[in-house]
């Protein structure tokens, strides 16, 4: 079987646009880095949390009914596609600040982690607003290779975290 | 220290044969694809379930004893096997197709996500039943670095998910 | 932005040895192997678990306060930082011994596994432990992209996996 391509997009600023979206600016954290190239040019981003202008915008587990209770409280399936959107958009930002720009981004890999209720089960639901925003901004080159997992802990209690391995588009 | 090499499999489509088993056809999920090739010739092949004819044969938390006990049900590590056995041969069938032919690929890296009971710590012993038969049908060829964790959660209460990554044999 | 690049470390051994480590032997399993090595000189590593001298010294969920009693009874974070830097160290060995010494090993990439009670987020304070000891032993050439998550179970109950890919310094 053939995977069928599709268009690459000509102008990926402007469709992150369109999307009401911008690359938000890259802050290296002084004890680690946000991404490493290797030598033959992949690039690894490190894990991304959906901070947006520096804060953590919600925290507790992704739950779809009343199972999900806990102390952190429960964050339902659009609120949690809307943090995966932001985290994806962050690591967006790491790849275009490795590559050199947005539009020498071809996205191969994404690891997608969703902090889990008991019972759980639409991590592909929540992974899939982060696809499906790469592929409307950098069309072929946005697609991946992916998998959603729901994890127990994530890094200040964070509803998503992402992991995605980049290359340099020609 | 020197890992020794063992033999490659003359006909890998024979071993699987031998083992009862035969590789699913692959279809591509219209959201995402089931693997992205990097530029240079590895193959990221993206989280595989133990789906057998388009059906999830079992779901729920995989335990050892009444620890387990939850709404979805208990899994029983020879379950949970069959389930990894069955995952690994999805995503052998995504290898076979990215790479051309099964007796193209070259297993490199696998990670192992167990939907895990609180307390059940047998992750390695579920992933085995992957890693045997890779090795059984590709020999040397179908070893891997290899992580296996405990989940809190998994796409549709799948027990077990394969996250794989592989590349061309020249 | 451009990543500053630190100094490399002329002799890893030695800064091995002002932290009062050593490099493990490395042994190993029957069953699976401890790295692969792509065709292209990537290395990949099999999750390590904080072993020393053949023995798992701690096992159990980690938290950081009354939350986190089960069973097997709660690691706290000093401590888990203390099995962090052991699984890493553990790694670093693999990967000195997949690239003919710790002197040709160039860390790329970390991914990190805690094994959380239910509202634990201090993941990122646990895998720094690992990430520090890098960069000590390292300089730039330890520095990585990492991603850190709570997990539900870990092979024997460890408190801690790490999971490394690196690559050989020319």
């Amino acid at each position: 079987m053939t995977v069928e391509p599709i268009p690459s997009v000509a102008d990926p600023a402007a469709a992150l646009r369109e999307l009401g979206l911008e690359l938000p600016e890259v802050a290296d954290d002084p004890k680690y880095i946000n991404w490493r190239a290797s030598r033959d040019g992949r690039i690894y981003i490190s894990g991304q949390l959906p901070y947006r202008d520096g804060v953590l915008p919600v925290s507790g587990v992704v739950g779809d009914d009343e199972r999900a209770g806990v102390d952190e409280g429960t964050v339902d399936i659009e609120t949690a596609r809307e943090m995966m959107q932001q985290a994806t958009l962050n690591a967006l930002a790491v790849a275009a600040d490795a590559a050199g720009g947005l539009e020498y981004v071809r996205v191969v890999q994404m690891l997608v982690f969703v902090l889990s209720a008991p019972g759980f089960g639409q991590q592909s639901r929540v992974a899939d607003a982060g696809s499906e925003m790469l592929v409307r901004v950098l069309g072929e080159e946005g697609r991946h290779a992916r998998t959603a997992i729901g994890v127990a802990g994530l890094p200040r209690n964070s509803p998503v975290e992402v992991q995605m391995v980049c290359e340099v588009r020609p």
